[in-house]
Formats: C-alpha cells, structure tokens, sequence
C-alpha cells in the first residue's frame, strides 16, 4: 500500500517536472493530457457503495434534524390514496397558498413542509416549484441516491396523467459535462460538483503542493471561461470609475507572489460524523493545501476604482462565474478593512505555482485571501464591489459558520453567529494513518500544521501515548514572516517505540503564535454543519511483534 | 458568606461613588484614606503559613528541576568541617574561577555550582557575589522562608571571622516600606513586590474595575514619582529629535480613551499547580480587569520624534521606573509594527477610569497594549526607544514564555519560543464558586470570557455536567468593535438545576471570532512558568437538599 503511494508520488513528481529552486518549490503544471487517466463525470455518487457509506453522506446531506422530521410523514403517505393530476395542475402550485408540488419521472409530490427543511435552502427547492426536478437534480447530484428517493416518496400524493408523462421540456444536459479531467490520485468526495482531496500519504511530500493534487472545493460546475474576452467588473466607488479589466489589464498591476495556504473550513469533518452526523462533505485531512499565488494586489485594484478605508466597516463582495440555473453566481466577502490593507497581501491571483490557474482553481483569475477560509477565495472571479453589509449569498450568511454543539437544524439562528472568515490553529498527522502497522523499533510521524490570520505556528507537540506525554516535533518548510506566517509548517518526529508496545495512540497538536491551542476533542466543537473541525488528531496503530 | 462578599460590594461601590453613563461606566477613583484599612507591608510571606503551602510556594518559586538538583549537596555539606574566613577573603571570590561566595549573617556559602539554577536568573544572583544577601533578600522578600534557608544551607562552607560579623554596609532599609496603601478586598499572592487580585465575585460585579480592586502585579518596589518633575524620554530615530516630554507636554498630544481588559500571562496558574508544580504567583482566576484608559496614542508620539514604519521587524522597548538596587528597571518590547499602527491603538496612558493612574497601576503614565499581554503594558514608563531586536530585559526574554509540558528546568531553551504578545481565548466562572452549595430549582451561573488581538468573544458555552452537554451564554457588557475588541464580555446563565442532581460540574468555554476555542483540559498546557492558563474553567457545587 506505501509502496503503491511511493511510486504515484514519484510518477507524480516525474510528470510535474518538479523543480526545487532554493527553499521555494515551483511546481509546473501537468498537462491533464499527458498523464492521468481521463474520469468521466458521472451523475452518480462515486467511491464505495456500502450501505453504512450511504447513510452516512445521506445524513451528511440532509442534517439529523431534517431526517427526524421526516418520520411524521410515513405513516400519513401510507394512508393517501394514489390520484392523477395533470401536468397544469402540477404547475399551479407553486406557492405555501396553494401548496407547492414537484415532479420526479411521472410521480407528483407536495412538498409544501419540506421547503424550509430542504437542507440546501428553501430558495433551491422553489426553484422547481410546479415543475420538473431532473434538471436540478442533474446539478445537485448528491440527489440520486435511493436513501433521497426514499425520504422523498413520503411526499408523493399520485401519478401525472398519462398524457404528460414525457420528458421534462427543460434542458437536463449534464451541466458538469464541460469539468476538467482530474488527477487519478485524488480522493473523490463528491463528483458532481468535484470536491475532492489528496491523499494523506501525498500531501506532506511536498511543501508546495503540486497543482494536480491541490483540493478541490466546487460549489458548482466549473465554467469554461475564454481568456480573451474575460474582464473583471470591479465597481467604482461613488465619484470613482467602475473598471472593467481584462487579463492583460490585470498583469499591468504590479505583480504579487506569495505562498498561501487555503483550508476548507469542512477540513477533518469526517471526525466529526463521527461524534454525530453532520450535513456536508466527509473531507478527511486534506481539505489543505499550499500553492505560490501570483497576481495583483486587490488593494491597488480598489484604489484604481476610487476606493478608500474611509467606511471601516465596509465589505468587498466577491462573485463568481460559476453559477446555477438561475444565474445565481457564487458570492462571498471579505472586510474592506482587510482587502485595503497592503499587509494582509489580499490577491487576485491569475497565476497558481508560475503556471496560469487550472480550471479547477479558477482560471483565469480567483482571489487570495491569505490567513481566511477557504470560502472566500472566490474562484472564476466576474465582479467585486464595496457594501456596506457582508454579501447576501447563502455561503456567507447561510453557511460556513460556527455553532454551540446543542444547536441543531430545527433551533440553527444563522443571523446568530459571525461567518467565518480567520481559521483557528489546526495540524494533523498525514503519516502513519489510522489502523497501519508500523515496525518495532523507530516510528516516523509526519504531518503538517497552520494557523489563521498569519498567525505563525510555534510548535507542535506529538504523543504516542493518546496525550499523557509530549515529544516536540521538528518544523519543516519555510520560516514565517511575523503577522503575515500564511503558510504551513510541515513537521517530523522521528522517535524509538517504546518496547514492548503493541500498539500507538499517536497524537498531534499545534500551537501558534497567539499561544492558541488546539481542543483536546471533538464533541464540545462538534456543530451541525461540521466546520471548524481542529481537534488533537489522532492516529491508532499496531506495532509489528 | 455571599451575604458578606455582597456587603463589600455595596460599600465598594458607595465608596468609589459609582456612576453609571449610558453604557460606559466610569468608576472614580477611592480615596485610599478614605476606607481601606492601612496594611504595612511585611518582609514575611503573608497567607497561612500551612507546610502544604509552604512546599507549594517553594516548588513554584524554586522549580522543581532545580529542587532536585539540591540533594547532591546535602551528604556533602555534612562532611565538610567548618572554616573561618574573613570579609576580604569572601570579596575576592566573585567569578567561576575563584569561586562564588556569599554571606547571610555570620555565614559564608559557596554557590558556585548553584548560580546557573538560581531562578531569577544567574545575573541576579551574581549581584551579591563576594558579599551579604540581606539587601537583594530584602528586595525579593520570597527569599525569606525557612525552606529557601534550609536549601542554601547544603552550600555553607564556613563562618565570617568574629570581627567582620558587623552588620552589612550595603543599605538593607525595606524599600516597599514606601509602597502605596492597598484595599482589603484584595486577595495578596505577594506582599513584596505587591501583587494581588480582586475575589472572584467582586471582579465581575462590574464591567468596568474599580480601580481600587484592578489586579496588581508589580515586580519590584512601586516607584514614587513626582508628576512635576517627571519626564518620559523617547529616543529620536536616525536623524529625528528625541524628546523629554512632561506631563503636561504628554497631555498636548490628541488624548484618546479606549476601554480595555488588561491580563496577566499567570491568570489561573493555580489550576496548572494542581497538575505539577511551577515557578510563579498562584493567581486564581482575578489575575485580569477592565479599566477605559485615557492618554496620548504610542503611535503620535513616535512619529513626533521621526519613527516611520520603514524597518518593519523592528521593535519598541520600554524601560519603568521601577528598578533593582543595580539601577536595572523593568523592560518590555512590542514589535514597531503594532506600535505605529493607529488602529491597534496603543497609548501611553495617564488616566484610569477618569482618574489619574493610581501609583500600584502606573503613576503617571503607563503603557496600554490592547490585545496583548499584561507583561507588556509597562508601568512608571520613564524611557522609549526603538530597536533592531526585542527588548533585551528579564521578563521578555526569560519569562512570559509557553512551552511543552515536556520541557523542563533542566532542558528549557528560552530562545525557542517567542515572547508572549497577543493572549489566547480565556473565560472563567466567577460565580457559583467551587464548594458552594447552591439552592434547587435554578442556579445563574455568571462569569467572564476575552481574547488577544481585538478577537471578539462571540460564544461562551456552559455545562452542568462537565462537558457532556451545553447551553448558551448570554453576554453582557460592551459590544466590541470589529477587529478592536479590547474588552472582555462578561456572562450569565439562569438555568434550572436538574431535579435530583446533588452536585454540578460547572463548566465554561468561550470561543472567539477567528473561532479559537479553549483547550478541554489543563494538563497538556502545562508549562513550566505556569503561564496561558485558559483550559475550561470547571466549579464543582452542591446542590442543597
């Protein structure tokens, strides 16, 4: 099993053409032609079928709260008699007045009290409101799946009409049909939109992580943008010109490179399903990586549109290219007070380790948020503006925030808590993995660390004993500028198993340099959404006799 | 109990006539003649005089490695038989070559092989070298306990010659003898130099300390300067002016006022003594108060003297007017940086809570870092200058430091940590107390929660049975601004007390806006200085029948 990762990291460093250029890592970008192995996107979910795997995503999905809810439902459907509406009638509910009903092949549905319990929204489910689901289902292909089928036929009261029973007039075209071909060694979360990660194994071997294998985090098919007719609306301030900026205009800022770190807020989650189900993705540790961004200042691009620092309390909102069937674009924001500040090194990145952005990472220009979430570093980037509030899109009012463990999906306040925006101190252990058998004698632990805000990471304690004692780890990879440590420390331990040892409950911690630490466990940071999941990692292992 | 701690607070608060403004309350400053009972300080280690404390306070002064490291002597010291020596004799024996000898009364000591474990430091011992104790004893009055003479004992190699038994040329006057008189509320960890903290249920009786119950925590003698005379020097950058600014000079600047909660890095030591001895004061959970400070900005008066932000790294070093008989005055150092950046706000402040600085907090102008440590807030500030590297002080670069909990007096490296700066997430329970029997059927639950670097506190989580499950605080206080929440928040929680439970495991934890939460339990965190304290705060009560 080592040797097979062994012999992709170096196939993989073989097709990169890796070149180490003092102690910064320039990697060049694969031609996804030249060495992977084409996937074709499928609608269905891929990886094992095992029915635990299935339930898992399923509550992954829809959230405890919402499955609970369903289970009025079974015993009333039981009870209804199958009638035949016609396609007409089907539309005119599209309302709580009249009731709102959809279609699913030629089965009719009142979903009327599953709106506000739709896990992605009630705005989503009124989109097919009176109407046809395939074609939202062909966007959100974490639908099909038989456990949603199931929940969804407690809703059903009859047949279409025979007449109407022909397929839906609109498009259901495969919309992730036009994604990128992907690395073979990635592991894939989710297909359709593609999320998916590094193998532990893969990640820590390099300090610049190669393109190919950088995660993934897609909210939505990723847009195929021609280069030249790009531009970038950048509003104006009020008094000040809007620009419209297109990829030479944008090389004309001075140029930025800097290594950042971006990490999913969703990162480790999958520990956290395992204390209770949680709605989202199963990242496992490697929804993390580090890449050396080139572009232009967002600073100097606000400043050439007439921006100031004078309404401290004032937001830069982001939207993307990527957007759903009713144009809806993918948003978020950031402070304007941190998007002017030249220390907080906010990029509009058009270039991702000296090659032009992958597709899956943007192209042609995303934003870099150095020491921020993931979630803000818009990707496919078309507009940006000043408000005076954080953007209203869903992902940053209605997700990627924080919880108390007691808040569930039918008590959830979103208003209630902040969206994230700096992350806390994280690390984790990429070598051994779980359930491995290491030899007697020396054990080698690897991992890497990172801290929010470019706070820098300190130290990381590591434990062979579940946390009774504490070895420091040796820091790798490049040294941290002060206030601005953007990037990971990847870190060793080299350390004999004590004889006779069976078997390890290794253990890693970071500390940064706010002396923040990371929580002893999982439970009391446990929340609905599975976010912030930063935990002591840990690892169990057999000792080889 | 609380019926007496409730007299006390409303005496407190006739005495400092207690006035309420909007949401800004502005305490004035007690007359300390007025209703304190005048305490003498004492050269004696004042509290109970139990052999468990006694051990306790020697382990946490002492060290446990360098404990240890005493047994050696005690065989030996047995055999050695007793000498005469004269005075010139001992004077001559001052570096590691000929020996180090000192003298207490009558008695000569060899501690050449002890200077490298001297606690405060080899540099503060080599102060006495070839001479008496008693004025150095006199000015660190820890020094004075039977344990600490029963340790030095092991080091006696003789007895001064009968005609040289004079009392000690050096000045031994008690220097506190001058230290301004304290409010009884206070709970006293040390007499000399003074440091206490406020009780548990005064200190969150109010947003804002009074300041005659705000933590103490000096390190040496409370200076007594006259404002008239006073004059804070601020050494001119490469081609700029320096200045020696009066009182009235400093009062010319632009005054701002900000409210801030000022901490100490050993808040709760005391719940990581009861993991492992450490070296320091057994602050409770009081080591940390509100006051809104009033002075000129740090950054205003640097630019008047020709500081730039150019060298970025740079650092600016502080120097009290408090000092060691050697002429050796406090130090601490912030990097530049934060210091020129108006929106960290740094002052040098001459107000407290509308009053001029008391002498136990300042007089007349301190040094108030919001966001960052108490360590650095220096006190009776005389000088400022900027330099290439952090202040070269004591308590920057030997103390206010975490490390692993595996590290040691034998194997700490104090070069490899960073100096303290911004303080990690904190809350604690001030209310019930630990031991308290509270009444059936509802108990409220009230505490304190802040964090370093203007993080927000925006959740404080609290559970009755330690930590299975929580509930949700409500804040009170200030709301803080973005990014400059200086202040703490203080909670409460009325919650039913479950019927039939006989005891509670109160539980607190807070989390910030960068989502940092605290550590579960204490025992990972320890340090060996006992500093960044801020696991859960756990209160263990009785439920009455």
């Amino acid at each position: 099993m080592l040797l097979l990762h062994r012999a992709m990291v170096l196939r993989l460093q073989q097709a990169c053409r890796l070149k180490s250029i003092h102690s910064r890592l320039c990697i060049q970008a694969c031609s996804t032609n030249e060495s992977f192995q084409p996937q074709r996107p499928s609608l269905t979910f891929s990886g094992d079928n095992s029915s635990t795997r299935g339930w898992r995503v399923m509550g992954t999905l829809l959230g405890l709260g919402a499955v609970l809810a369903y289970q009025d439902h079974r015993c009333r459907a039981a009870q209804e008699s199958t009638h035949i509406y016609t396609k007409e009638e089907v539309s005119s509910h599209t309302s709580p007045a009249t009731g709102i009903w959809v279609t699913l092949g030629s089965e009719v549905f009142d979903v009327t009290e599953f709106v506000d319990l739709h896990p992605g929204g009630p705005s989503k489910l009124m989109l097919a409101a009176g109407g046809p689901l395939e074609p939202f289902w062909a966007l959100y292909a974490v639908h099909n799946q038989s456990h949603v089928r199931e929940l969804l036929a407690q809703y059903k009261i009859g047949e279409l009409s025979p007449e109407d029973k022909v397929a839906p007039t609109v498009e259901t075209s495969d919309p992730y049909a036009d994604d990128p071909v992907r690395h073979p060694a990635l592991k894939v979360n989710s297909q359709c939109p593609f999320n998916a990660e590094p193998p532990p194994e893969l990640l820590t071997e390099n300090y610049i992580t190669p393109n190919p294998i950088f995660f993934t985090r897609n909210h939505l098919p990723v847009p195929n943008v021609d280069p030249d007719t790009y531009r970038l609306h950048v509003v104006g301030a009020p008094g000040g010109q809007s620009l419209s900026l297109s990829l030479d205009d944008l090389h004309k800022f001075p140029k930025y490179e800097i290594t950042v770190t971006l990490q999913c807020a969703g990162n480790r989650r999958s520990e956290m399903t395992q204390v209770k189900e949680v709605k989202g993705l199963e990242w496992r540790t490697g929804a993390i990586s580090t890449a050396r961004w080139g572009g232009a200042r967002l600073c100097d691009v606000l400043a050439q549109a007439g921006h100031q620092l004078c309404e401290t309390e004032a937001h830069v909102c982001f939207e993307g290219l990527d957007s759903d069937p009713t144009g809806t674009a993918y948003g978020a924001s950031i402070p304007l007070a941190r998007a002017m500040d030249p220390e907080a090194e906010v990029l509009l990145a058009y270039e991702m380790n000296g090659q032009p952005l992958p597709r899956d990472h943007g192209f042609p220009v995303r934003v870099v948020v150095p020491g921020v979430v993931g979630a803000r570093h818009v990707k496919w980037l078309g507009r940006v503006s000043v408000q005076p509030e954080e953007s209203y899109s869903h992902w940053q009012r209605r997700d990627y925030k924080g919880f108390s463990p007691s808040v569930d999906w039918d008590t959830v306040n979103f208003d209630s808590a902040p969206s994230i925006q700096e992350l806390p101190v994280q690390s984790a252990i990429t070598e051994p993995q779980d359930g491995e058998t290491v030899e007697s004698g020396e054990v080698t632990i690897k991992g890497y660390a990172w801290s929010g805000g470019g706070r820098a990471v300190i130290r990381v304690d590591v434990s062979l004993d579940g946390g009774l004692t504490w070895q420091v780890a040796e820091l790798d990879g490049e040294e941290q500028r002060p206030r601005k440590a953007w990037a990971w420390r990847l870190w060793q331990l080299q350390v004999p198993v004590p004889a006779g040892q069976k078997e390890l409950n290794i253990v890693c911690k970071a500390v940064d340099d706010g002396y923040n630490v990371q929580p002893d466990t999982v439970a009391p940071i446990w929340n609905l959404r599975g976010v912030l999941s930063n935990a002591w990692h840990r690892v169990h292992v057999h000792v080889a006799p």
